[in-house]
Order: structure tokens, then sequence, then C-alpha cells
């Protein structure tokens, strides 16, 4: 299929994205928990279909802007699992009216906003940090988090969800070992503060939680009724790297022309760069970073990739791909190579238009 | 002007803009060198034209697509500085037919396929490495320019151009003097292939140059015939830590919500993240990695940048802004940070829709 393709093209194995949901879906449904998987990965409305076909119905996205798309695309329980941005309560409050709509909070502050100016009855989560540093109140703080719930629960226009957390620290775990032990941690400490709301009469506590390396290494949920998992669908090398998946597993990649090569150094110059693959890297075991795994066009996608050959570096355009011998010899400029990127949210939200196969 | 943004937006300020590039284009009217800037940094017809009433009327661009956005906005005289991509063999008959099209080679596959297929007359660059190391032929082989070059002249349908470069090490450079040593050395690579060609009997051949950090630098650019910088429009933190230009030069910043505050991290939760933003960082030279500085909104525009204050990580759509105690304090919840960009190019790449003020 490499004949297919002129310029930096995003291609989709729908076929590997269609076995992803559905062992996610499976997996969820074992456990008996809700399965609201995350739409920032792909975006698209056509993608969302697969997971309608494996019945999904509630789902989660980062922006309002998402929510209004997917809502505009007839799904109807969205969940914005991104702090509440008080600015744009206009388009919410429309949301709010024709959907059933979940919201994130993290203070007072918003709390008090959302009590203030809510229009329609909406669902609201508190934002727990469980070890990612990144956004939440930090699970050691249960007293912030009943004072929330609280003021969530007194309020006439908003009911109270439940304790929603991302253990985005998993992404540097080193062993499936280590990232059970972080699945464990999270349910745990989120599982005492939900004891600790109905110790102080709040009732009704859900347990949200979601990254794709635990949710694709456990096999069960307990002590929880809601995951979240978003990149799984497609996956990418850093999932392949922490052990979330293989290489076979990779859904999308991006097919690049070749446009150069220097046999003096063994690079191979493509034509796709930060603007099609982002600038986020990968950082190997043996201290490399790299930007993506290079494979090469098969009739129906593309093969493994190819051994000791990466993208070594990217500016606005072009990309270098560092290679050996063997394989520098086999590629000719104007064929096609196909990168699988190091993380295919980023890579997908630059390139959107999928070329899809099965 | 904080009120007018409810989600990360592209801020202009349009007299930085336009006073950056009358500064490059005075510099190269002064120099009697041809200004052709690259506008792969903005991407927009209407930037473009600030350029026009500086009486440019020859671009650079880094893709045949924007080439075609270009020609379609009346830009007659473009050159794709990218290795020749000979998939897209069509579009550039389409091009070659209504504008002065240049294209770049830096390889004998190219120019035999060029040869072959042109339809029209086209101007064609040979791309020199003088040591950054991405593309081009090395400048320690001047035979093979030569070989190259021979081939263009003998062809019947391309015009050899001359010797294009892009000193992109400029971008590691750690004083002026070292700059000013990059482009001494650039140019005189690049004259002593000139005289190699011309003992050969190859005449007509112009040099063309064109990085921001030296084209931002030198006062004068004696034997050069070009100049193509690009990122000097809007420049960014990258530049200022460079030295080419100052804080109050900086022309783009990116609106941000504030969504949530941290005061055991003293760390501040935006709205814009690496869809935004991008992710290509910042080193600083205490080894702080960064991905942005962070200034307060003004009545016009934005102010100079908060001291010890940085957007310290990025996730999709989440920025870490990291501060002290005193600018914690006088931030809320629902106000605006205006980021500037490590890299504006990318950026730009990211939002597109410039929000201008003047």
């Amino acid at each position: 299929m490499t004949g297919d393709f002129r310029r930096p093209a995003l291609v989709l194995d729908e076929k590997r994205a269609r076995r992803n949901i559905h062992r996610m879906a499976e997996k969820a449904r074992q456990s008996g928990v809700r399965f609201r998987p995350h739409f920032k990965t792909h975006q698209s409305a056509e993608v969302g279909e697969f997971f309608r076909e494996e019945g999904v119905s509630a789902i989660t996205v980062s922006s309002v802007d998402m929510a209004l798309y997917f809502a505009d695309h007839g799904w109807r329980d969205i969940t914005i699992a991104f702090s509440f941005n008080l600015l744009q309560m206009e388009e919410i409050q429309d949301l709010a009216a024709k959907i059933n709509l979940d919201l994130l909070v993290e203070s007072e502050e918003s709390v008090d906003y959302l009590n203030r100016h809510l229009k329609f009855q909406t669902g609201v989560w508190i934002k727990v940090d469980v070890g990612y540093h990144r956004t939440g109140i930090p699970a050691e703080r249960p007293e912030e988090v009943a004072g929330l719930a609280s003021g969530i629960e007194a309020s006439g226009n908003m009911t109270f969800r439940g304790l929603l957390t991302h253990s985005g620290h998993s992404y540097h775990a080193g062993s499936r070992r280590e990232l059970e032990e972080i699945h464990r941690d999270t349910v745990l400490k989120l599982n005492r503060i939900r004891d600790f709301l109905r110790a102080g009469g709040i009732g009704g506590c859900e347990i949200s939680v979601g990254d794709t390396p635990t949710c694709s290494i456990m096999s069960e949920f307990k002590g929880v009724d809601e995951i979240r998992p978003g990149n799984f669908v497609f996956y990418d090398i850093t999932q392949m790297e922490i052990g979330s998946c293989t290489q076979g597993d990779i859904a999308v990649a991006v097919a690049c022309p070749v446009v150069a090569k220097h046999r003096e150094r063994e690079e191979i110059v493509i034509y796709g760069g930060a603007v099609h693959l982002s600038k986020d890297s990968l950082t190997l075991g043996d201290g490399r970073v790299i930007f993506g795994l290079v494979a090469s066009g098969e009739e129906r996608g593309w093969g493994p990739p190819v051994p000791d050959t990466f993208v070594s570096s990217l500016t606005q355009e072009h990309g270098i791909v560092r290679t050996g011998r063997d394989f520098f010899d086999r590629v000719a400029v104007g064929d096609i190579l196909f990168v699988l990127p190091v993380h295919s949210c980023l890579t997908v939200d630059l390139l959107r238009e999928f070329h899809s196969f099965t």
C-alpha cells in the first residue's frame, strides 16, 4: 500500500484498533465495571463508531470543544475529565441542557462558581491526586475532598458522582509488577477516601480510574466502578516500551516519503517532521532518545519495526532515520517508510485525517 | 485584553511582527542581498501581506503544499527549500507552469528524475551541508556538487540557481561570537565551492543562507546573494536564549485559562498543553527543561516574562506553571496567562488562527 501516499499521512489499521477496543470492552464487562473510554486519542466520530459497535455509550473527553463535537455526533453521556474551565461556562450550559454531562472539579472556587451559575442538573466528579502530581486534591487530604463533596451535595444543580483519578505516573513504571503496584495503590487510596466520605454521611460515591498502562495489564478491576483508558485504541511505542502492548497491537503509523540518503552516516531523510509526528520523544534503556520506530510497507499496512532503525531527530518537516547498512541499501529516494509514533495521541491530533485499511 | 479568551488562543502582536520584518528587510536592502523570507513560521496569507508591504516578492516555503497555498494567494516567486519529493511531481508541474518555482536537490537520483519528468522551466538549488548534518552534500565534497551542477546545466528544463544551506547548528551556539563564527564559516565554505564550480566552467551560481540566529545578529551579508530567515517574524524564547532577540521582540503568545492551583507545590494548572504549544522544550543554563515562559495580560497584549516562572511540563491539554509565592497568590482560577512559546513555528502550526492586535 506504499503507492497510496505522496506526503506524510496517518494510516489506521482498523482491524487492530477494533481488536484493541474489543479486548478492553470485554475485560470491563468481565470485571463488571463501566467502560467509559477516553476519546481524546482519536478525536474522530468515525472511530467513535467502532466503540459504539462494542456497546459503548458513555465516553470521556478532555475539553469542552471535544464534548461539543461528540455531542453533535450523537453521544449522550460525556465526562469532561479536565478541571472545570469557568471561562467556557456558556458552552457547558448548552451541553448540560441536552446531554448527561459530568464535570471535574478540584477546588472550592470551581464548586462555588458552578453552584451559582449552572442552569441544568450536572454530574460532578472530584479529581484526586494519587501520585502523579499534575492535578487533583492529594489523596492524603480526605477532609478536603469531603468539603468539596458536601458543597456539591448541598447544591441544587449538581450531583456528586465520585472520585476520579489519572495515575499518569504509570508511564514511568519500569515493570509489570510496578504497574500492578500503582493500580493497587490507586484503588486503595480512592477506597479509603470513599470510606471516609461514607463515615461522614456522603454516599453514592463511585471510583473512576483510567490510564492505558494499568488498564492494559490488569486482568480485573476490583474496587473500581469505571475505567477510562484512551491511548489503548491505537497504542504506540511508548506503550510497547512500558509493556502495555506488543508491536502487533499498534494501530497507527505515519507514511513518510524518503527524500534523501546519507551513506556516510547511514541516515535516511524523510518528509515527516515535528508537525506530523510531534516532538514527543522516548528515552530507551540505553539512553538513546528516539522520535519513532520505522517499518516497511506491506501489501496491507506495515511490517514489524526494522531492527536498529529509528527516527533520531525531527525538525519542522524533516525526520532523520538512523539505520544500518543493510536497510539503508534497500531504501531508495521516493520510497515510503512507516513511522510508528512515540505518542499516538499527539500524532493523531496533528494529522487528523485517517487513511484506513482493514 | 484577557477578557477576549476562553480557550487556548494564539495572540499576535502585529506591531512587533511588522517591526521584526522591517528590520530584517532593511538590513537586507543595506547589504544588497535578496530577502526571501521563509514562510513556514507563519503559514498565513494575512501575515504574508505584512512582508509584501515591505517590498518582499520572493519567498521560501518548506513543502509543496505550502507553495500551492501561497501561489493561490498571489506569490509568484517561490523556493521550496526542502529536498525534492518526487512523489509530488504532479503538484510541482502545476506550480512550475504558473510561477517562478525553485527546487532543492542533493542527489543524482533527484536530478535525473527531474530531467526526465519536468515539463516547465524550473530553477534548481543544490543543498550544501556546512555543519548542521541534517541534509545536503557535505561542503568538503565540491566535486560532488560540481557533478550535480553539471547535470542540472546539461538538462533542458532546469536552470542552475546556486548553493543553498541552512546553518541550523547556529541554534546550539553559546555566544554572539560563536554565531558570527558560524556565519563566516558558512559563507567561506560556500564561496570556496562557488570558486571550484567557476574554475570548472559553471557560472551563475548564487549563494543562499538563512537561519534566524545568524541573520539576526549579523549586520551585513558579504559574500551572500540571498537570505531566507523565517522564525524572526515572531521569534520565541529559544531565540531570546540564543541572543537573536529580546523579550520585547517576541510577537506571539498563547493565551491560556487558569483551571487549578496547587499551593503546596506553588504550581498553576493551565488549559494549554502539547496540542497547543508543542512538546518542544528549551534546556536552560542551569539544566532546567522548560516549555514556555509566562506573562500577565496587559490592556494591549502581555507584559514581560514573570521572573522565576515557567511552564515545567505539558501533557495533551494541560500545562503546569511553576512559580513563586508572590505570583501564585496574584493568579486566580479563571484568569488568563500568556505563554511565550519555546518554538513559535510549531506553536503557530498547531493553533493557526491568529488573534491580532496592534
